[in-house]
C-alpha cells in the first residue's frame, strides 16, 4: 500500500515520510509537526474502516464471472425479493406513503429513536400477553442492518466476543470485526434441520462473551425453529447468564406446515433485542425501516442498555420519516391475503427447486420451512474438477449462466445458497441448468472406474 | 451505577459478582465461566455507548423548563424549518417521490453507495470546471449525519484528533468523543463575523490531527464566509497538510448580499470531503438524505480513503430508495422561485430579528449573511440575578415562555441561539418578549449605582 507524497512547494526536506494516521495507533512516539519540518500529506483511511469487511463482497468480487453469452444470466444469489418483479410490494403500503407525503407533516426530524406513535404502532402490532411491548420498547433504525449494528453497538465492547452461526449472514461479522469484537463461531446442524450444535454453542461462551446472536428464521439456510428448539437455546443463555441478539427479520415467513415462534416469547428472564423490520415480509427492502424490540422482563438490561440505545442512535438520527409516518397504516391495513400470497409462493418455490435439485446427481439440498434460501451441499468427491464451492459456483456461471452465492459466503464451503423468489419458469430453467451442469462434471464411483478402463 | 443481577436459581454463591463487560475493556485477567462457578447476570452498556453522549440533549434536559402558562410556548430552539409550517417543501419535491412509489421499481436494496444514477445526478449538480465531480465521487448516506459520521470515521483513528470550530454544531463532538478521538476546537471570531483565528486554528495542528472540520454557512452562528477567509483557511490546510471536513449542508443559503463558495472550488490541492443532503435547502431534514462529495486532485486520498468509505458504507447500506429515486428529479426540477423565496423568508426574518434584539439592552446580536439561525450575546455584567446563559434562558422560559438554545450547547457561554425560521409575527412576539425579559433583569451601570442610592 503505497502513501500519497505530495510536496506543497519545492522546499521540500527529504527527511523520511510521517506516516500520520499510522503512527499514532502504534506505539511508537512520533515527533510533533515541529516547526522546524516541513510536513507532507500522508492521509490514510482509518484501521477501522480497513477492518470492515464484508466476506460476500470480497469473495464475489474475486470470481471469474463472464457468463456464457449464449445463455441470459439467471442471479440467484441477491437476498432481493424485489428484483424479478414477480414480488411487489402491497398497494396499501405504498398507499400509506403516498398519504404521509400529502400531509406535509412528516417532513421534519423526528425524535432520533423514532416518532413516539411511531414506536406505538410497533409496539402494539408486536405485543402479546407472554413478551408485552410498550412504545419505550422499539427503537426505531435505518433498516434491519442498523438495529443490529446499534444492538451490537451497546452490548460489546472491543475485545470481547459474540457467538454467530455457522453458517450465517456475513453482517454480524462485518460489524463486530469493525467494532474489535471477536467472533465465535457455533455449527448449526444440516443433518437436523439446520437447529443449533446446542453443546458447541455452549462450549464456546467464555467471560469475554457480550452476546448469542441467533438468526430464525434463517439466511441462509431457509430454517426454522421449533419451540422446544428454541426453549433449549433459551436454557443455554440463561445458565451462562447471555443475552440474546435476534435477528427475526425473516419473522413470520414460514410455510404452512410451521409455526414462527418469536423467542422473546418464550423466556421469562434471557434479556433479548429482536431486530426485524419491514424489508422482507412486506418487499421493500431499500426503504430502510427497521426497528430494535427491547425484551427485558427482569431488569437485566435496565436503563443503562435503553440508554445507550437512545445515545447511540443519535449519531444518524433514524430512519427516513416518510416511512415512519406511514409505518402505523402499513402495519394495520396490509390485508393478510398478502402475506398468505407471498408465502405460498415462496413455498411452492421451494418445493420446487427442492424436488428439481434432490434429483440432481452429487447435489444434497435441505429442505426449507421459511425464508427466501435454500441451501445445496455439493458432494465435492463426485467433482474433482472443482477445488471447492466458489470455483463450482463460478463454472455454473461462465457454462450456464445461473449465479448462486457460494456458502463460504456464510463460512460454510461446499455448500451454495440459493434464492427462491424469482419466478416458477425461471426456477425451472436454472434447475435444468444446474443439472445439465452437474451431469457434465459428476464423476460417479462408477463412472471414475469407467474412465479408469477406457484408458 | 448499579449493576443488575438476577440469581437463576437459589443455589447461587456469593463469589464477587463479575462484571463481564467491563472487566474485558481492563487490563486485569479475569476468569474464564469457569465449570464450578455460577454466572450471573451482568450486562452493562458498552463504552462506546456511554461516550456517545449529545451535549444539548445533556444541557436541555437537565433545564428547568416549565414555561409561564399565561403565555403560549414559543420554541426557537430546534435547526428544523419544518416546525412551523410556514416554510413547506416544493410540490416538486414531493411529486418526484411520488412518482418513484407509482413505479414501484425503487423498492430494492439499493448499492450500498447509492444507485449509480443518483450519485451520478449529484455529481452533475455540483459539478462544475473548479471542482469536477463524477458518479465516483459522491457517496449517498442516511442523511448528512451520517455524511459527517463516515467521513469523521474514515479519516480519523482512535487517539488522534480533529480540529472543530467553537461555536460549532454538537454533532461533530458527539462522534468524535463515541469514536475516542480527541476534539480541539478552534475559535471563531464574533468581531470579524465569526470567521475563523486562523493562528489559534493552526497552532493546534499536531502530528495526530487528521482532519480539520469547518461549517459554511454556519450553524450556529448564521456566518458565511468570504472566499479571501476561505483561501486562508485553504492555505492553514495546504501547509500542515490536514485534509477538511467541510460541514456544508447549508451550501447555497445565503442572503442576497453575499455569495456561497464551496471550499473545493477554491482549491488544487487540499483533499476535501464535503458533507451536504436535501434536509436544510429542500425543508425535508426527516427524509434523511446526505452525501459526502470526494474532491481529491491531487490524489491524496487516493483509492484507500474511497474504498473506506465504500466499506463503511455497507453497515447500514445507505439511505432511503424512495428518496434516492426522487433525487434526480428534485435536483432538476425544484424551480429557482422556490429556493428563493425561502431565502427571501430568511432574510427578512433575520433582518427583523437582528434589529429587535439590537435594541434591547443587554444583548449584542451579531448580524447573519445565511444558513437558519443567529447568534446573541448576553452581556452576563448587566444580568448579575443569571451565573450564565443556561440560567438566562431557563428564567427566558419560565417567566416569557421563548425558549432558545443556551449556546453553551456550542461550547459558547454567554450567548444564545435564534432560530430564524419561522413566521414574522412570532418573531416580533419573540422578540418584545425578550426584550420585556431583559428589561426587568438589566442592570445598568446607572440603575447598579441608584440601587445603591435607594438604600
Amino acid at each position: 500500500m503505497d502513501s500519497y507524497l505530495i510536496q506543497v512547494n519545492g522546499r521540500g526536506d527529504h527527511a523520511p515520510m510521517r506516516d500520520v494516521h499510522l503512527k499514532s495507533t502504534g506505539n511508537t512516539i512520533s515527533p510533533g509537526k515541529a516547526k522546524g519540518r516541513k510536513p507532507r500529506w500522508a492521509v490514510r483511511a482509518s484501521e477501522m474502516s480497513k477492518k470492515t469487511f464484508n466476506p460476500v463482497r470480497a469473495i464475489v468480487d474475486t470470481m471469474k464471472v463472464e457468463p456464457n453469452p449464449k445463455k441470459s444470466m439467471i442471479s440467484l444469489s441477491l437476498g432481493d425479493p424485489t428484483v424479478f418483479g414477480n414480488l411487489p410490494t402491497n398497494d396499501e403500503v405504498t398507499r400509506a406513503v403516498k398519504e404521509v407525503l400529502d400531509s406535509g407533516r412528516w417532513n421534519g426530524y423526528a425524535p432520533s429513536v423514532g416518532y413516539q406513535s411511531c414506536r406505538e404502532a410497533v409496539a402494539a402490532y408486536y405485543n402479546c400477553p407472554e413478551a408485552p411491548l410498550k412504545a419505550q420498547d422499539v427503537i426505531l433504525t435505518s433498516g434491519c442492518s442498523q438495529a443490529i449494528e446499534l444492538a451490537l453497538a451497546v452490548l460489546a465492547n472491543p475485545g470481547q466476543n459474540i457467538l454467530v452461526p455457522r453458517p450465517g449472514f456475513s453482517l454480524y461479522k462485518t460489524l463486530a470485526l469493525s467494532m474489535g469484537i471477536e467472533v465465535k463461531l457455533y455449527n448449526l446442524l444440516p443433518e437436523k434441520a439446520w437447529e443449533i450444535d446446542l453443546e458447541h454453542l455452549e462450549s464456546l461462551v467464555d467471560e469475554k462473551t457480550a452476546c448469542l446472536i441467533m438468526n430464525n428464521p434463517s439466511n441462509p439456510c431457509g430454517s426454522v425453529f421449533s419451540k422446544s428448539h428454541l426453549q433449549e437455546i433459551l436454557a443455554v443463555a440463561s445458565r451462562q447468564c447471555v443475552p440474546i441478539l435476534a435477528d427475526e427479520i425473516y419473522g413470520d415467513m414460514v410455510f404452512a406446515d410451521c409455526k414462527f415462534e418469536p423467542i422473546a416469547t418464550l423466556s421469562t428472564n434471557v434479556p433479548i433485542l429482536s431486530c426485524g423490520g419491514l424489508a422482507k415480509r412486506w418487499l421493500v427492502p431499500g426503504w430502510r425501516m427497521g426497528w430494535i424490540l427491547i425484551h427485558d422482563r427482569r431488569d437485566i438490561f435496565g436503563n443503562e442498555i435503553r440508554d445507550g440505545l437512545v445515545r447511540l442512535s443519535q449519531r444518524i438520527l433514524g430512519p427516513c420519516t416518510l416511512v415512519q409516518g406511514a409505518l402505523e397504516r402499513i402495519l394495520r391495513r396490509t390485508p393478510p391475503e398478502f402475506y398468505h400470497n407471498t408465502l405460498s409462493i415462496l413455498k411452492s418455490n421451494a418445493d420446487l427447486c427442492y424436488a428439481a435439485l434432490s434429483a440432481i446427481p452429487g447435489l444434497q439440498p435441505v429442505r426449507p420451512s421459511g425464508a427466501m434460501y435454500l441451501m445445496v451441499e455439493i458432494e465435492m468427491e463426485h467433482f474433482p474438477e472443482f477445488e471447492n464451492d466458489v470455483e463450482f459456483t463460478e463454472r455454473l456461471i461462465s457454462e450456464q449462466s445461473v449465479f448462486c452465492l457460494p456458502a463460504s459466503c456464510f463460512e460454510y464451503p461446499n455448500f451454495f445458497r440459493v434464492v427462491i423468489t424469482m419466478p416458477e419458469e425461471m426456477i425451472l430453467e436454472a434447475c435444468s441448468r444446474i443439472q445439465e451442469f452437474c451431469e457434465m462434471h459428476y464423476q460417479g464411483a462408477e463412472g471414475a472406474q469407467d474412465l479408469e478402463c477406457d484408458k
